[in-house]
């Protein structure tokens, strides 16, 4: 951090700043310039509410040159994480899909659709039963029914589930569950990210929120992280601008930056990036091919009478067209080419 | 709404569709022109899910015409709400300022900072007791003690209290709470807005999302109503754009938008908005001058040691001086000047 | 300018570094931490491009503390600009309004014009002969024959005259024209700031572009002002963002931010930020109250059959109107109440 | 177009309004509904100025169903254009890459760059000679001197030649050159659109504006189109957001959206998208992926010391590195596998 002091700053207000620093356990180091004077601090500012320092009236402004997320950070944790999944893994070279409807509809409708997406290649099954909608006219979700019959189509096709979880009491009804997804619009909702992050370790997949910084999705990690879970998958799912020709601007540049950034996976959800099925393959490949750890895809048996989203659900025909593709493109990152 | 038909859809098609619009009671109206066959859709369309439209192989796109809200709608409830407050109201003609400190900080600097917000002018007391912070390891709030704070200075002030829920399991510690603020981050929280609006019937200050349309506030403004609680304030703090010049963009034109689209009152948060005390004054006259029906400022006794947000704060000498130019603003608006 | 090192880096690179620095009259001011080292650079770096820093490999990164525009700069130029008009003046406490339609149609429409914004109060007639249309099949202004009609308006009722000017090779028709407005799609058009800067001396009006940010603005505006001509009226006309209830989002709030970081008068556009004639007057109120040193509003005697930008047009009754709360506005600030 | 007729609309109006459709060749057709009344509109709107319409009293509102550009729309010409190339063509599965520095320094520079990039299998030299830079004070190009550096490095090994045109009196200077750049900053010069269009006939590289939306992309193409030269190749270069990890957010999804509005090239430039050297590498295998028609990469062989933009240009190793990265993509293109 480096502390710009105000010109004609009193020099005794300065000399308190420095004593406020030294308290913190940080070194300031004085450079006396002719139209500036700068204050670079050495130690652990992470801990530090730099709007304190801000406030100051001697300080004109403040500059950062460390992120302040740890646990998440690449420069402490050199190589990229590896997280178990009940079939394989993601990160570090592992990759991932996970296919299935956005929502839990029936019995039926998820046993066939996780069959189609396993036959396809899918490593997990994806559904959603408690479901955040905009309107609150909108089906909301089946709930703790839909978890069940996600757990029977795990049980009948060995895929592990991922679903979403809105609220903390609802928890108890996740046991079945296997990676547990913290949505875009509670990507900020701290309480719940401190609560699931004391209550289990299983990999939770956290979602970018739709005009969140990378550095504020390392933060919400980084309250999942420092409330005792490290298991934590970050997933890239389109921005809001002034583009309106996808639903969301897919920000795929992030993947390698947050590579650099952190060692937690990242992958890309192309359904809810683009909004639009016919551009779901073309975003899914693009995604791969810039170093995604995975994706995670809306399939639909028959996306005309999907109970949610489907004008972006793929069908299992084309979800299987997509998955050879996605093949080819690992194969080569496998060889090494890529 | 209108249904836009694909060229060359077969007419068996068209048919279904049309048979399904009527089982959901529309009427629909068929204009068939030479390049393009329209349906216009006449009945309440607001609890239909117009993806279900638009993912059908026959439409080609769907057009909006009636706003998806309901209860928040000016069209159904063409005069202004007026909510009461316990000493005043806003909406409609009445006017109401909200100020105090980002977070409550002790006993002796909310009372202090109550009598000289009162003083000023000010109709209602804010303070954070439980506060939503990017950072795990900024302070995050004296929770239930900060509550217990703020009723020891309401009843040494008279100042009705407004302060920010967070979770819903916290509402019990909510009894002497006037105002409840749900936040920009919480604003799609779409359980907690539920929550709240079938547990009480006090006043409900909902912040707009940083990157939130006004159809999504209005959208959950109707979450909380349709609970049952019709009492919603809006509130706009400022939006995310490419600019960075100050902390958010504060986007005051949406406050006469606002006004035509919903009979609820609208208030401006200059403090978040701008994020620099220095900016306060100058967008506080301005939501003022706009037609806001409120506003809601960060007033601090010593900003440069606030635990939170002190380089946005005024001091209370700063908000006497900025609540005199209000004054003066809102007497031009009673004279029917402006 | 602050230059950090990246950690590990060979001294000797270092060392060519600051030998690079002084060899462009800038001392190097170097704090070496145990995590850090940081290096202060004193001088006048306005004419270094800091690119070639930040792509040395002992770089990790370039901080910036001065701003990179001299000329308009206010820390060089502490007291506001007042710029002359042929009668008042714009800045410093001078306001300026000015008014008139879109685009110029007939002879007798602009005069009619000229007339009612001029009894309104008005201090300047504005009327577009060239239009840049985002379409090539839109009407494009009426050109040369256009500036003649302004000509006969200002011969009629002594009102000086803006309008834009979209090329060079046009200026020669533009020898009555008092005010020259550079529009905000050609804001970083650096060829025709350069040319028009170097050819008059005459007030040029300096909008913003779409997605500009100040200090880009700003840069726009040194273009003008090192090329020989110091008469630069900045204007705010909004800016594209997520929001689309308006045209544009209005940007009130850097109407403070540019007068702290600029001399320059700066001046509001209620018609292109808001599009919508019944906004513009809340948006023009707003603006006034925040200290805009002018205003710039679009007037049209048949907003049904303006050739261009109808829907954003006043009334000479509505824009009558809107002028009477402007100027108890301005009597506020005069009085130096507001 | 659709345009729905406000409640209560007095008939005599709305029968003026269907009397001023059939008079501009259009024939309305209208659906009375019990809420709303809506005149769809059959015929050719291309050439009608919508905002006149939207001005009307009786008229809440339009609705555009057909996009309003004509000769860059896919509708009216299915098959993708493909354009020739002195060597190859881009466009309809042929695919191109352009690549060198971003400013011409001196001969020795373009021909060894020249050479380096035409080695690693580009098929076209890039190099600027007229610079539009933020700042007055920053290097502006070599200008003419530029343009015959570039000759010189094209006679030597045989590449055509790309570079950027700021303003019509310059083109005379470009006969030698082979694509002629419009930059981002000029996408809406249209007074330079229409002059370059009517001028010639060679291929126009048409720069995506850092907020344009692709409708306004595609009506800059019309510009050009409609002035005479159907050789328009669009590029998509990042898009300014609110995200600053890039220099810009890389807007890929764009890509496929633009394949199906438009029949013309679509190429990506990856090192102004991103800004960083290490980023185009990952960017450009995405855009190959995801169908881009080719490629515009910045090459420097000393970016430590290019006089603009050191930071995001590859050295010709990296390059090369990359190039064999593109083919086996490509390669699984050809063989139909992506």
């Amino acid at each position: 951090m480096i502390i710009l002091v105000r010109p004609n700053a009193d020099p005794k207000q300065v000399e308190n700043l420095l004593t406020l620093l030294r308290s913190k356990n940080i070194s300031p180091n004085v450079s006396v310039g002719c139209h500036q004077t700068v204050i670079g601090c050495v130690g652990d500012v992470t801990h530090l509410d730099t709007n304190l320092i801000e406030a100051l009236d001697v300080v004109e402004g403040v500059r950062h040159i460390q992120e302040p997320y740890k646990a998440a950070n690449r420069l402490f944790h050199p190589d990229p994480s590896v997280i178990a999944l009940p079939d394989g893994a993601i990160g570090g070279g592992h990759f991932a899909v996970m296919a299935g409807p956005c929502s839990v509809e029936s019995e039926e409708q998820i046993i066939g659709i996780a069959r189609a997406v396993k036959a396809a290649g899918a490593n997990v099954l994806r559904g959603g039963a408690f479901k955040p909608r905009t309107s609150p006219y909108s089906f909301q979700g089946l709930g703790a029914e839909g978890l069940r019959m996600l757990s029977v189509a795990k049980k009948e096709t060995g895929l592990p589930i991922v679903t979403e979880l809105m609220e903390i009491k609802d928890i108890e009804l996740f046991n079945d569950v296997d990676i547990i997804q913290i949505g875009a619009r509670n990507m900020q909702n701290f309480n719940l990210l401190k609560e699931v992050g004391s209550y289990t370790k299983k990999p939770i997949l956290l979602k970018r929120g739709m005009s969140s910084t990378l550095q504020e999705l390392l933060m919400s990690a980084e309250y999942i992280m420092s409330s005792g879970n490290p298991n934590v998958i970050l997933c890239e799912r389109g921005i809001r601008t002034f583009e309106t020709a996808l639903r969301n601007t897919m920000d795929l540049g992030v993947v390698p930056v947050l590579h650099r950034l952190s060692h937690l996976p990242v992958m890309v959800d192309p359904s809810h990036a683009t909004g639009y099925a016919h551009l779901v393959e073309p975003v899914a490949t693009a995604a791969t091919a810039i170093g995604a750890d995975g994706l995670i895809i809306e399939v639909h048996n028959d996306p005309a009478h999907a109970k949610c989203d489907g004008v972006q659900s793929q069908t299992p025909e084309t979800f299987a067209r997509t998955m050879t593709k996605i093949k080819a493109l690992r194969e080569l990152v496998d060889k090494k080419i890529l």
